[in-house]
């Protein structure tokens, strides 16, 4: 097995995150031993993981003391920041002593920093995409959740074919089916975006679209790949996260019931780390209020990526480079 | 107490729904003892309704045998169907005979018809608001969920006022505040739609702008009103209703304990029931695939909105005067 080197933006994510951020580069360590990390931030952050006794071969600390505020406009992003983290490890990745990066910052500077400096694939706007559970070890890809809040249905038509792609390679289905979400699943319900969209996907030959999916159908593993604009797919994802978090807010035994009850496949903690595609590079997402178990898991996601040879795939997929 | 009378669309919903109207209807009136039923369908619902034991002052059925398809154009609903249950028993409310109509048909056809029929407050778009659960006895209301799946930013102010308005009697609350969905709490976040919405909302004195509200907090009660347009609301509260189904999927002991460990305030066939604000005229929406147990608390909701004055109430709130 090859080794997989990891480039982390050491200063993303909310405050609270940022303290467990060096625990969470021990657990992925151990999680995942074939993986080098280079993790960039404040000096804080060196201390930390000296504390939690990682740096080592395995681990090397590099100097990047600022954070790009998650609002700051593209402009700003694209020509400062020289001494962000997020720039440095992006830059790493593209320099190629990473083969990944993966950063709780901002979405807005990530994908800015992301296709400014590793470039696109073929024009295409890159787009947040994330497993999602669909019973026990079987997954759907969603894509876009919020790098692209204004899309055309042409851009939804490049999503799909971005998830196709991907798809064949994380959900192991050589055809994978697409489905495109929508208020309701006959062909003349929703907006003039979705209408459109299913048009261009329906015409591609090499996509096999399934037609309209419903939000309720989401975890249920009809379509492998669910395409979305940025907006409602972040928003959709979003609200039902906010469910489980209601089942596991209670308290005692309530609390221990819900443990119980949620199917092993849906733990939400499980669940961390989206794949921007469309870039050339593997770029992972981690939420910006990950606990550091949540972060663990978004940098061993980083991890398989390179591992599966994702990018690479991609970049050699037919279908991308029609 | 005066009594309610409640106009029933005994012919929307899927079928399997159509089977349990009688039993709903039963379970209903049980519930609410001082209600009255008029029931318009086929003669099979007589039938249905007769064999439930239900027939007799409280309850009437009048024939109307045709269901309206949820995607037929709305040109062809204004114009035909004077035989379809749903247009009769929206007729039965502006004709005074009944003071609510509660119907399980398609969105489009009920949201046309009660616009003609019953006439909107102002020139406001209508608007399908619904009691999000917040915690034990508590809730939030969230409007549009899929009457209008393009909407402008203006469309969203008024959805902030008739939800406002709407609040005040349904929360209990003399000043609700009111919070536009979104993709961050962030001011720069979002797209057009929500920016310029959370201007025109700001900009009004009667109305309490919390900002932007994000997904996951949507079941924690911050917010009194929750604005967003029609597609994404729709889109939210499926994606929310899809976690939950998750867990009471699962079957044996997992699905015990899901019913142990699930607040009893999101217990979710407790919620079915969407109001149509900016009507004028009580109509409640259900869920097209709504159980018995679900529509008979949608009827009841019905029930309770006449009760409450709800659409009398609204139509003297000086907020939707202006």
């Amino acid at each position: 097995m090859k080794n997989v080197t990891v480039a982390l933006d050491g200063n993303g994510g909310d405050r609270d995150a940022l303290s467990g951020i060096a625990r969470a580069v021990r657990f992925a360590m151990t999680l995942y031993p074939d993986m080098r990390l280079i993790a960039f931030g404040a000096r804080q952050l060196e201390e930390d993981l000296a504390r939690a006794q990682v740096l080592g071969p395995r681990c090397e600390y590099r100097f990047a003391p600022l954070q790009i505020p998650q609002d700051e406009p593209p402009r700003n992003v694209l020509c400062g920041y020289s001494q962000s983290s997020m720039r440095k490890a992006i830059q790493c990745v593209k320099d190629g002593e990473a083969q990944a990066v993966i950063s709780a910052g901002g979405t807005g500077p990530l994908v800015v920093l992301s296709r400014h400096i590793l470039g696109t694939i073929g024009r295409m706007r890159p787009a947040l995409c994330a497993k999602i559970p669909s019973g026990s070890g079987r997954f759907s890809l969603m894509l876009d959740l919020g790098a692209n809040s204004r899309c055309a249905p042409s851009d939804l038509c490049d999503f799909a074919r971005l998830g196709t792609a991907a798809g064949r390679l994380i959900l192991g289905v050589s055809e994978p089916s697409c489905a495109i979400l929508n208020i309701g699943s006959e062909l003349g319900k929703g907006n003039e975006l979705v209408q459109k969209a299913r048009v261009l996907i329906s015409a591609r030959k090499k996509l096999h679209c399934n037609g309209f999916i419903e939000a309720n159908q989401l975890f249920s593993g009809d379509s492998d790949i669910i395409v979305t604009d940025g907006f409602t797919g972040n928003i959709a994802l979003k609200a039902a996260e906010g469910v489980v978090k209601v089942f596991f807010r209670e308290r005692g035994i309530k609390r221990y019931f819900a443990k119980l009850a949620c199917p092993e496949w849906l733990m939400p903690w499980q669940y961390n780390g989206s794949l921007l595609l469309g870039v050339r590079g593997n770029v992972v997402k981690s939420h910006a209020s990950a606990k550091q178990e949540a972060l663990a898991v978004a940098i061993v996601e980083a991890a398989k990526a390179v591992k599966a040879g994702l990018c690479d795939a991609m970049l050699e997929d037919p279908l991308l480079n029609d």
